[in-house]
């Protein structure tokens, strides 16, 4: 048995699994913020001509991957997994999607760090030869996620400073052997961190502990400093906790300022869309990592990026219990 | 990129990774049934000293997995990856226990397939040369999930004759490098199926489906047939979803019959337990695998076996929303 583990988290992948395709499709607010021109499809309305907002998210996250593998000039038959979760209990989104695609299947839950988590475990099976192509995929939906995690919208709830805007949006990406796409070299599998932060509108601030070990344990196994990188993206910390994650990081001697960005800081304008401390849900790395730094990174603007979804694991019934708010990131490195 | 997918859904592991450690934990109804001297452990309480039946699903979960290490001769340090899952929402009982566990998480959802679909990748880990040693886990508990997918118990609902008992228990499997340990040869992916059944009392029905589709698969893509096992055991279809399997199944072609066992099956006594069509739950199968079938295989009654662990996709708001219960299974052959 070869060993391709490197330091105590981390794998290599020498045959460097390319990204031969993504799809971003997102609802009508966030194709209103400043990552719109990024997006493959910005839907008119967010309940998608569906009866419900979940069965809304369902058929995103149907398209996202059905879209991805055409436009990689696939197949579904060519495909040999599909590795995708979502925020909704019992996986919904991807179970319902799945049960439409004729691809074997993986279902995983890492709340929103589901993107580097089903990205990561899909270019392992990419690079050990269990597969030729694979998908990976997640989604979320405001008000599906919303009512299932805060309060029915009817219920007019007021937010926080520190609260986050779910995203309406679902992304994929199709794995392939072929060459001149961007392609992946290393996976860091997060630990689960959780430092007793117990306020569901702070999660930000829940998930930053483990978007910190994670980025400093990826630069520990691989001998990698900051200036490695062009872009360090975290998934969905938002302003409150990209700040913590800043200064956390400075104290272990990172200073990832000037590489780094949020994708729940980059999705909305703020003020103008009035969402606090920024978006968040699995569709908020997938929309941004599938469109914006995806298309960057084939234009030349990024060459090396470090994605770093983000999960808060916390669930309702634990959070009534008394329970504090567990975190996990995934890392994943890609270079064009 | 060397290929070692055969045929459509199944890959082969040349490098054999055996399961040299399981451990198993059940709660009191599953301590008095037909299997109790398998189990390592059988709680005398269900609450296991915990104040909900959540945490106690959790605490059982932290057993199960930190306990397979110790048997194992190993500690937390030496394992490269935790691959696990639960029933409840948000994963609760594997967020929380990886809290307290200082292994790389990777979190997954298949309902009552997540000890395959754990067990699989794992062994995929291993086979590609990126884990040393992973463990696979999964839990459930009777009272946690019947008021998150049923009703609270106090409302005392009725049980209809095909409802099924969800398993109170908890399974871990360490997978390592060594020799002379049951060792695995074939993950067979499964898709998901769904023939259109919406009674959520009825899960077995609805699952059969993809019992049968992925054991098909399997024959045909590895080239083997009902004789090449001793034993194949479905993970928690009951009394009436293992019958539609041997009838599915005989039509085409495949008389599983003598070899066939359904873990859901066995784990009560039906009758005296009343436990109407059997036991289910991601437990079910875990503590079957872990206890009944692992010590049988190292005893050598058992020298091949299929596990094919089978879970149901619904969420309690997808069947309100009218929806039918989409179904997956994933098989795992093992040998000594």
């Amino acid at each position: 048995m070869s060993h391709k583990k490197i330091g105590k988290q981390t794998v290599y992948l020498e045959s460097m699994p390319s990204i031969i395709a993504t799809y971003s499709i997102v609802g009508p607010k966030e194709g209103q913020g400043p990552l719109k021109e990024y997006f493959d499809c910005i839907l008119q309305n967010d309940k998608n001509g569906k009866e419900s907002f979940e069965k809304a998210e369902s058929s995103m996250l149907y398209s996202a991957i059905t879209e991805s593998i055409k436009k990689a000039g696939l197949k579904e038959e060519d495909i040999d997994y599909l590795l995708a979760g979502d925020l909704l209990n019992q996986l919904t989104s991807s179970s319902y999607a799945a049960r439409d695609i004729d691809i074997p299947f993986i279902g995983l839950y890492g709340a929103c760090s589901t993107m580097t988590e089903s990205l990561g475990i899909a270019s392992i099976l990419m690079d050990g030869g269990f597969a030729r192509y694979a998908v990976a995929a997640t989604s979320s939906h405001f008000a599906a996620a919303e009512r299932q995690f805060r309060f029915p919208l009817e219920f007019g709830s007021q937010r926080p400073p520190m609260a986050q805007w779910t995203v309406t949006g679902a992304g994929a990406m199709v794995l392939g052997p072929e060459g001149n796409f961007p392609y992946i070299t290393y996976v860091t599998t997060g630990k689960v961190k959780d430092y007793g932060i117990k306020d569901a509108n702070n999660m930000g601030a829940a998930m930053a502990p483990a978007a910190v070990d994670t980025i400093k344990q990826h630069f520990i196994d691989t001998g990698r400093t900051v200036e490695d990188y062009d872009l360090i993206a975290t998934g969905d910390l938002g302003k409150i906790g990209k700040q913590l994650t800043l200064e956390l990081l400075n104290e272990y001697g990172y200073d990832i300022g000037e590489k780094y960005i949020d994708c729940g800081d980059e999705i909305f304008d703020a003020e103008l869309q009035n969402t606090k401390s920024g978006g968040s849900g699995c569709g908020c790395s997938a929309v941004v990592d599938c469109g914006y730094i995806y298309k960057n990174m084939l234009n030349g603007r990024f060459k090396k990026v470090l994605l770093v979804s983000t999960g808060a694991l916390m669930s309702p019934t634990s959070s009534m219990q008394g329970e504090s708010i567990p975190g996990i990131a995934h890392a994943v490195a890609i270079e064009f």
